[in-house]
C-alpha cells in the first residue's frame, strides 16, 4: 500500500509551500492546506496541548468542571439560502462543535463584521434566525461585538461565534481513540449543505428542492451517548466532508479507515450535482450530520439510538476501522474496486460556511 | 439641564433610524449608532438578562464557578502599527474585557478571516505576536478557526477572539453600581492607540514617536482589587474612549458623571493631533487603559494601587459621580466652563480596533 500512497501523491498537483507563499482560498477549505497552515503557523506559535489535539472544540478543567470551548467564523456566500442563513449556520456550527466534544452547549458569543451599506432588515432577519437556532439548541447568546468595514469588504456580513459548554459525562472522545474493529457511522445523507449553497449561487442553473441540513446536533449526541458507552470519537462533517474526518481519524489513531461507497447515504440531487461538477460527495460539507466512530460491538445500539431521533433517521454504518494500512482511508467503490481517499489539496466549494 | 440635553440633540446631525436604514461605519464606532443597533436589533432578538447588562463580558454560573465570557472582532487598519499589530491587539482586547468583569482570564479562541493573497509571513508575524501577548497575559489560545475570502475582501486579515475566565472574588461589578460621591479614575494617558493608528495611516503626514498603548490589564486589575473593595465598575476605554464609558455609567446608574478636563492625562502628541483633527481626546480609543468607578472614600487606595503598577503609573482621578442631572456627562473645561459630553453619533476614527 506504500506504493499506492506514493502514486496518489504523485498524481496530485504540487503542494504549495506554506512557508514562503501567500494565502489561497484552499487554506480555508478544511483540506490539506488548512492542515498545513495549522501545523506550520498556528501550532508552533500557540503551542499547547489542547491545540495539538486538533479537535474543533477544546476541553479544559475550570474550577473542577470540564469546560468545552470552541469558535468558528462564517463567511458563507450567499448569506441566505434554502434551509437557512449565515445566522442559524453560525449558531448550529458552534453548538455542533461543542456537542462533538461530548459537551452540553450552554452559552454562545456572536461577533459581527458588517459591510457599510448592508441592509439593517437583513441583519434583523439574520439575528432573528440566530435567536431561533439558539432556542432550538437550548443555548443563550450572552455576549457579542459589532464592527463595520467599508463598502466592498466583508460581503455584507461575516459572523464569528464562540461557545462554551460543560462535559458532564465521564467521556474521553477523540480521533486518537479509534481502534481496529470500530464502526464508522454517519447520521444521515451527506453533502446537502454544500450542494445547496452551490445551487443557491445560481452558477449551475439547476432547479432543486434541496435544502441545507443545518441543525443543532446536541440532542442527537445526547441520545447516542445515553444509549452506549462505545463512542470513541464524534465529528460534524462540515468543510472537507466525511472524507476529511476519515483522514483525521486514520492519521490521529494510526489506523486505516475503510469506507463502503454503497453504504454512504447520498440524496439523488446531491449525487447528480456532484457528478456534473466532477466532485465526490464524500468531500462535500454537511452542517447537520455527524460521523461517529463506535466500538464495533455497539454498532447496532448506536444506530438504533441515532435512528430514533428525527435528525438521525437515515443513520448508516459506512465503514470500518482496520489496522492496515495505518494513516490511510480506503474506499470500496460501488464497482468493486478500492481507491485511496486523500485529503483534498484544492477547495472545490469555497465559502460554503 | 433637560433643556441643555435637548439643545445638544438639536445641534447634532439627524440620527439615522436603524429600523429602515443601512449599516454605516458609525454603527461600528461604539457611539450612539452602535448602541442603537444593540437596542433595536440584538437585544430584542437575543433577549436575555446577561446581554441586557450591556457589559463587554458576560458572567454566568457554570457548575458552581462564575464564568466570564466575552468576544471581540478586530478589523484594524493598518494591520501593523507602532507598538503592536492586529494580533496582540486581539489578544489584549479580549483579556481586558475579561479583566473588566473582575475575572482571571484563562483561555482564548482565535478565528481568522484571511484574504486570498495575504502573505503567510505576515500571518506568522501576527500569530507570533498573539502568542507573546497570550504568554504575557497568562492565558492560552486553545481553539481556533481559519476561513479565507477572495482577493479584495477582508483587508488581509480580520481576527475574532473570544475568551473565558473565572471570577474568583465575591465581586459585583457593573455600571449600574455607580453612586453619587464615587470617584472616576483613569489608569493612564488617553487616546494613544487611536491617534497612533491614525498617524500610521499616513493621512496626516505627522512624524511622531507615539505608540499604541495595547497591553493586558488583568494584572493591573488584580492589583487594584487586592487593594480595595471599593471598586464599583471597571471598563477598558476602547472604541468611543473615556467619554463613552462615562455616558454608559451615567445612563446605567441614573447618575451624573462630572469630568474635570484639566485632570485627564493626555500626551502632548495626542492633544496636538486631536486639535488638528478637531476631535476630543476623550472620545479617542485606548487599548491599555481602564476607567474605574470607585467609592470616593477609597480613591487614594485605588490610585496608590494603580500607580504601583507599570501600566498604571500615570493613573489620575478625572471626575466624580453626582446625583444630578441623571444620565448626563458634564465636562468642567480648562477654561472654567461646563459642557455636555454626549455619545458620538458619527465615528471620527473608523476601524481603529
Amino acid at each position: 500500500m506504500a506504493d499506492a500512497k506514493t502514486t496518489s501523491f504523485n498524481l496530485s498537483c504540487p503542494v504549495p509551500r506554506v512557508a514562503d507563499d501567500r494565502i489561497v482560498l484552499a487554506h480555508g477549505g478544511g483540506g490539506r492546506l488548512t492542515h498545513q497552515l495549522i501545523e506550520k503557523i498556528f501550532l508552533p506559535a500557540f503551542s499547547n496541548s489542547m491545540l495539538e489535539q486538533r479537535h474543533d472544540g477544546a476541553v479544559v478543567p475550570v474550577n473542577g468542571a470540564r469546560l468545552a470551548f470552541t469558535t468558528d467564523s462564517f463567511v458563507v456566500r450567499p448569506l441566505i439560502f434554502p434551509g437557512g442563513n449565515i445566522g442559524d449556520l453560525a449558531v448550529n456550527g458552534t453548538v455542533n462543535d461543542l456537542a462533538m466534544s461530548g459537551a452540553r452547549p450552554l452559552h454562545l458569543s456572536a461577533a459581527f463584521v458588517l459591510e457599510e451599506g448592508f441592509p439593517v432588515a437583513d441583519l434583523r432577519r439574520i439575528a432573528t434566525s440566530m435567536a431561533a437556532a439558539a432556542t432550538r439548541a437550548g443555548v443563550q447568546i450572552i455576549t457579542g461585538d459589532t464592527k463595520v468595514v467599508e463598502r466592498g469588504k466583508a460581503d455584507g456580513c461575516y459572523i464569528t461565534t464562540a461557545g462554551v459548554g460543560v462535559v458532564d459525562r465521564p467521556l474521553q472522545l477523540g480521533a486518537t481513540h479509534a481502534r481496529p474493529g470500530d464502526a464508522v457511522i454517519v447520521s444521515g445523507p451527506v453533502g446537502d449543505h454544500g450542494v445547496t449553497i452551490l445551487l443557491a449561487r445560481g452558477e449551475l442553473q439547476i432547479e432543486s428542492d434541496l435544502a441545507s441540513d443545518t441543525a443543532p446536533l446536541s440532542d442527537l449526541v445526547a441520545r447516542l451517548l445515553d444509549a452506549t458507552t462505545g463512542v470513541r470519537c464524534l465529528r460534524d462533517a462540515t468543510r472537507g466532508g466525511v472524507a476529511t474526518i476519515a483522514n483525521e481519524v486514520a492519521s490521529a489513531a494510526g489506523v486505516a479507515v475503510v469506507l463502503d461507497e454503497a453504504a454512504v447515504p447520498v440524496r439523488p440531487e446531491v449525487r447528480g450535482a456532484c457528478e456534473l461538477l466532477g466532485i465526490d460527495p464524500l468531500y462535500v460539507a454537511c452542517e447537520g450530520r455527524l460521523v461517529a466512530v463506535v466500538d464495533g460491538d455497539r454498532t447496532d445500539a448506536a444506530l438504533d439510538a441515532l435512528r430514533s431521533h428525527p435528525l438521525g433517521r437515515d443513520a448508516a454504518r459506512i465503514g470500518t476501522v482496520r489496522e492496515e494500512p495505518p494513516g490511510l482511508v480506503l474506499l470500496r467503490t460501488e464497482f468493486g474496486g478500492t481507491r485511496i481517499v486523500d485529503l483534498l489539496i484544492g477547495d472545490p466549494l469555497p465559502r460554503i460556511c
